[in-house]
């Protein structure tokens, strides 16, 4: 640490506010009074991403008077933070002017992230033709690049230095540089070819002599990925090896651009989203500000494919309708074996979705974590066998009636073991994603094994 | 960019290799055969995030005869990135003076991760003499700081310079320091009672001239944190904001330390897991390397709760015996209304509690969105009444069957968006996490009325 010993006037620092409770309803009022002192008052401390949020959370009349109202511009930084069904929206409610001027602003990952999600393709061309040539055809060329790959992610703009040079030459050519990124961290090492060969961090690079060649101070290992890479292995990287930045290379391994780990945050973010989502039956791109319209489309296919798990497990109860009729006690009792092996199978069914998109669950231990969950569901099936078997009798009077409900039960939690990590494994395997699919599957072999075994037991024991 | 104009021989940079399928079974192969050179070859390449993914993977017996084999050595890195849960059997299993070195590489944030863990007090005792004085009194008083809080997060290196430096004094300054920390991306600038005032990049920092004023290049806004603010707004705060680093202070506004991004994308990922793992009914603890006992252990108290939920229901069915008794095709096609409200409900809430994680469920939009997800429940619910009615008169070949099946399926879906939505956002006022919560009260919400709504109508309606 430094210490300094002259005593200084600071200046203060120009913290930003956050978008809490009390400005939020300030700036909901302002809205109404359509009181624009209080409104440019109230935005400007906030951070874009804020904005961002704030127009997300109100409704589209008032967003519409925001826009109108507000003296400050939706700039590039709000537009990129928005979401996507948003952006549509509020694109055409600003004059083309200000969406030239705020697209300028962007790096060129963030134009593409804009553009690509434009269903809209006047106001795709419209922002395209915004852009200078050489940022057009960096955006254009990223467009070329398949969907969720790292040549979509990456940014044109990167820091280089032919991996000869001294840390003097490097801070020269820095210092005389125009049109540096509006971040980096590294100084990334080229051969003549403009091969990536290395990084240097700049914290290296500020505590190093001028004559240190780079080659001298370079990072030991390094990473580089190619413009197809799927983002999701891209954030994967980032995450288990604590990266900032990473180059992105082309088939003959030429340096095309950069990754920054505000890129692969996003990216783990959604994933992670995606997976809470997909695994509650709900589409990876619903949002709170869908209306609703959408959220009714989004989430029938989900409830359609429940209704024919459901219906299934009603064939099941419908074979032994005579059983029911004579002992009633069994309709009484049987959602309770179906929803114990629901809630198991579900459980087990997170975890080793989970640890299949945290790359955990692999080859060496996937018989290890069957053994055990198909062991923890006898275990936990047997504890819940004798609570059931008591409430059986007592409730019903029949002790065989308690018997028949334990052992259903612990069929069906063994069962709900074995299925819980089973089918997200062979659903990884033939490449379908496990979030998306297991919980149907894993749902309708608890609910029809739990009938079936509580009602045919029943049949065998009782009648 | 720069186009490097002479030829040279550049040094191929060592890249890692990863932790694929062949190289772990190549791996698993070479532990059986207790073959050193083969087991030396496979772990060199690998990043210690990989080693301790290795090491999670494989099961305790194959540990023990890794670490025993093993020419390289378990360093500080790889028992940062080890499981919790694993850590002190891998401690447990080190020589004491291994475990002296690779403590003695890390940061301190990383050594009060690693020591606020252990729940054995020798282990963590031996930790803390293993460091020099500085960095022990550094953790023991990081330790004085509240569980999740800013203080136990940040690292106490930091990079700071008085803001009337010039660029040219800090570069010098920077190059002459000893004990620079691993990584840094800024440098803070502080009054002369070490209060921070702002940031420079180090990006800046390397393309400014060296009599450049630091304060002239200092970002526009900047962060800081409190010792005692809870880890999640921090985490927050870097994703919101996109901060790669951010100063902590005390209460006097003191600089105690410096938060750097990859603990922030931690505790991100800890929090979505953990809403992941207890919406499902799991212990966000559970980790996929858990032994039987423990997994029996953490998810008895859910099926325990599911359970109470269960009978519930079931004590409701009871009170209808007597109607399922005269038409056992109640009995049948009850667990379908059940099952769709349940899994309606399911999808609301996920919506609803990551809307609340993610601060994008405020009171500016709390009463349109349970609007939203009554309508969207009302809107599916007569579609799927449609349906069922249909089944309804088909399979049964009662059309007053079909609509008992049809209006209970409405109300239930219509119930299902209210307390997916409503049963969050009240646990969240009152201060209980909802994602741990929600689930078991609203399938209780959804089994009770399904089943209440629809064989109530039925007494009604067709007895």
């Amino acid at each position: 640490m430094t210490d300094p010993e002259t005593e200084m006037l600071a200046e203060e620092p120009e913290t930003e506010a956050e978008l809490d409770e009390p400005r939020l309803s300030a700036i909901r009022d302002a809205l109404s009074d359509r009181d624009r002192t209080a409104l440019d008052d109230l935005l400007e401390p906030l951070h874009g991403a804020d904005i961002a949020d704030l127009l997300e959370q109100i409704d589209e009349g008032q967003r519409m008077v925001l826009i109108e109202l507000w003296s400050g511009q939706i700039d590039g930084e709000i537009l990129s933070e928005l979401d996507e069904s948003l952006r549509q929206e509020v694109l055409r409610a600003l004059p083309a002017e200000d969406v030239a001027e705020a697209v300028r602003e962007l790096d060129t990952d963030d134009v593409v992230d804009l553009v690509e999600n434009l269903e809209d393709e006047d106001q795709a061309g419209a922002i395209l033709k915004a852009l200078d040539d050489i940022d057009r055809v960096a955006v254009e060329q990223a467009l070329t690049y398949p969907e969720y790959s790292a040549g979509r992610l990456m940014q044109r703009e990167v820091v280089i230095a032919p991996s000869f040079w001294t840390v003097g030459q490097t801070i020269d050519h820095l210092r005389s540089a125009e049109d540096l990124p509006q971040q980096f961290y590294h100084v990334i090492l080229v051969d003549p070819r403009v091969r990536p060969v290395g990084y240097v961090t700049l914290g290296k690079m500020l505590s190093s002599r001028r004559d240190t060649p780079l080659s001298e101070i370079e990072e030991e290992s390094f990473r580089t990925f190619e413009v197809t890479d799927p983002e999701e292995d891209v954030a994967y990287a980032f995450n288990q090896y604590h990266l900032i930045s990473a180059p992105v290379v082309d088939a003959d391994d030429r340096l095309m651009g950069v990754i920054t780990i505000d890129d692969a945050i996003r990216i783990l973010d959604e994933e992670a989203e995606e997976d809470i989502l997909r695994l509650a039956g709900v589409d990876s791109e619903e949002a709170i500000s869908n209306r609703t319209r959408d959220v009714v489309r989004r989430r029938f296919p989900w409830l359609a494919v429940n209704l024919v798990t459901a219906i299934l497990a009603s064939i099941v109860i419908a074979q032994f309708d005579a059983v029911i009729t004579q002992i009633v006690a069994l309709a009484v009792l049987m959602p309770i074996v179906a929803s114990m092996g629901g809630n198991a199978g579900t459980q087990s069914l997170t975890v080793a979705v989970r640890a299949l998109a945290t790359r955990d669950l692999t080859g060496a231990n996937v018989w290890r974590v069957i053994r055990r969950e198909v062991a923890a569901g006898a275990i936990n099936g047997a504890a819940f066998a004798v609570i059931m078997g008591i409430v059986g009798v007592v409730w019903f009077g029949s002790p065989m009636l308690g018997v028949v409900i334990a052992v259903a039960m612990v069929i069906n939690l063994v069962v709900a073991g074995l299925a819980g990590v089973g089918i997200p494994v062979v659903l990884e395997k033939v490449g379908i994603d496990p979030a998306l699919a297991s919980g149907a599957f894993v749902t309708t072999v608890t609910d029809v094994v739990g009938f079936f075994a509580f009602l045919g037991l029943a049949a065998l024991w009782l009648l």
